[in-house]
């Protein structure tokens, strides 16, 4: 437990329902609406929009962008191009879950692009997708990061983690059973979670959707990142608790009821993290 | 509690059940599947369907006409049109949800398009939405009703909903903590529901799927539109009250378990309807 | 209750359990979040891809292909048309749900062209579905059964998968109150399942994603699809002891929970399987 960065956080989840940041969406439509209710619950606004002729309108009256190419589309490419430049322009974060980088030319080629043409604030991925993007060659087996990725050590995983933030001058979170989240210089280790959050469909992207919020709510987009992926993992812990053994619908249902019951003190209860 | 609309909704919700009227929805992705499900809870049939080359056909053998521009994108605009046109040359009723009327120029201009070419039976918007068609001038951020506009009084509401059906000669429902709905006519002022409700994304444009329902199974709009919000805003109240204390994951579920169950005696024994 | 084959089928769904099976999905959008948590809950992996740039390098790396018509737009006909035959070129399953064939000229003419270009495996429909396919005239409402073909004979039933199977070289499925399934020379009949699956949207295309679930870990795709269409009914039988009274949300989340702790054991005390 950490107490410095947990009371941060508890700050942070404070600001996201007092604040109520409009976090604009252009994702994919298996876990769409999942992302919203999560971020309803935490406290923030979504707004979905992926159309070239508003996605930029939109993201100019949002607090933070959300990009994910889980159903990747050239429709849509336009327009996570165009609402990343806004956003850049307007100093609003810009959130990247590149799901299942690595596991086609065309995902890894829209990556690509948006890493060259958008600054990015927060990336988040499974080990997979993270080392495909550090080029150093993975294994990518469709959207799940494959098994030999997820084992990677603790250690390889916060160099992976710090080099790739160092380059891109952002903050990268890397999700797994351990996650590992760095800006360059600081990093941060988090042991919550359970592995049944990996049974239920984009409980990644409701991660990253939530890391949209904590950064349209406060200026530290590392911390950003970290509040986002404990308030995901101390849910699922929650969750797992309350819904386990009913079943991973039951338990899809309580990771949302939990994060709508999140307090800072319960962050503070239940946090596992470590600073390196 | 009014005695003889209240008995016209439970009378049309046995039509409904009765006649499971087939719905055609040309819809936002983020919503949807919770669409087609309070569709089927209320006895209605769902069909979705956006594509031009048979948007059309399918509106043919459809009993209403339900168009939301949540998610809105070039590709669908003509499909709504195209349904919106046959829909009108069949006299089957349009409902209208123009989700986020005011935050992008491209949901302006495509609702006026709308407006133009298509009669409507039932316009059904949050108050930004609804003071933004009616170009009173409004502050609409993302798809929620501002505060601003959340406080609108009653009185100004009213105005606002009958002035705009006589113009476009349909029934203009508001929803919001009070729900206003007129014909230019008649007037209704509907108390239920709950804030909660605000903590789920979709419960309007489900409310929308709803009066699409309601609209398919009888011939009276502004009962039909009468008749989805209350349904709504009962089934809020025994959302809340089943699953209000668990979380808004549950929450969630609760409304549509409700909506299943919802009767002519339930509408009877809770409406709070004031006719004006 | 047939031992043999409920032995098959208890076997094949360790195997899914065992080998986690990639299942690549062009689908629909109503009900696309469902299947993907559906495969998960059965011990599958999930991924959704459509656009013409990648699909056909998803389906290469993925166990099994379902096509699913539900939403149907000319955006992703050619992906369907491209995994199909890039499946078919790698011996990769390809289930196919014909949703709404009947409906409209569009889907008519794209099932057609899929049925042409593409070997199909496995196709599962309602018997309004696969009449239309065997071209037997229809009266197609939607995308439900009509109630005249819901009430079709098990002997016309039986006559009508059988022959469309020989026809098609492949496995054909009707799915309603009697499940009939034949390969051409072997058929079974199902008793398993319950009405209520009708009032969630999705039971069918989730039935559809879980025979590509138990293709993609075993060669004989007709015993594939016995498994798929027989989880779905046990699973619905548990879901509305468990659930039924409450409503239909709570039924449908009862429904993931139940495939999530099905065993071979649970399939074979309750499975109703005829062999013919």
């Amino acid at each position: 437990m950490s107490n410095e960065i947990s009371i941060k956080i508890g700050s942070l989840l404070n600001e996201v329902r007092n604040k109520k940041p409009l976090v604009h969406n252009i994702t994919n439509y298996v876990t769409v609406n999942d992302c919203a209710n999560i971020l309803l619950a935490i406290g923030a606004s979504p707004i979905m929009a992926d159309d070239i002729k508003e996605a930029a309108d939109i993201t100019k009256i949002s607090s933070a962008l959300v990009i994910n190419i889980g159903t990747l589309n050239e429709r849509t490419i336009e327009s996570m191009i165009a609402s990343g430049k806004k956003a850049n322009e307007l100093n609003i974060p810009v959130v990247f879950d590149p799901v299942g980088a690595g596991a086609s030319e065309f995902r890894n080629s829209t990556t690509k692009r948006l890493l060259e043409e958008v600054k990015i604030s927060v990336l988040r991925g499974n080990m997979s997708e993270i080392k495909f993007i550090s080029g150093l060659g993975s294994t990518t087996k469709g959207v799940d990061a494959s098994e030999n990725d997820a084992r990677t050590g603790n250690d390889e995983g916060i160099d992976v983690a710090k080099n790739l933030a160092k380059k891109l001058q952002c903050t990268v979170a890397i999700t797994g059973a351990t996650d590992i989240i760095s800006d360059g210089e600081r990093v941060v280790i988090l042991e919550n979670g359970t592995k049944m959050l990996s049974n239920v469909t984009g409980t990644g992207c409701m991660t990253t959707a939530l890391i949209g919020a904590f950064c349209g709510a406060g200026s530290d987009y590392f911390i950003g990142a970290v509040s986002g992926i404990i308030s995901m993992g101390i849910s699922g812990e929650i969750a797992l608790d309350k819904a386990g053994k009913i079943g991973t619908g039951s338990f899809h249902i309580a990771i949302i009821d939990a994060i709508s019951n999140l307090t800072s003190n319960i962050i503070e209860k239940m946090n596992k993290i470590k600073e390196i």
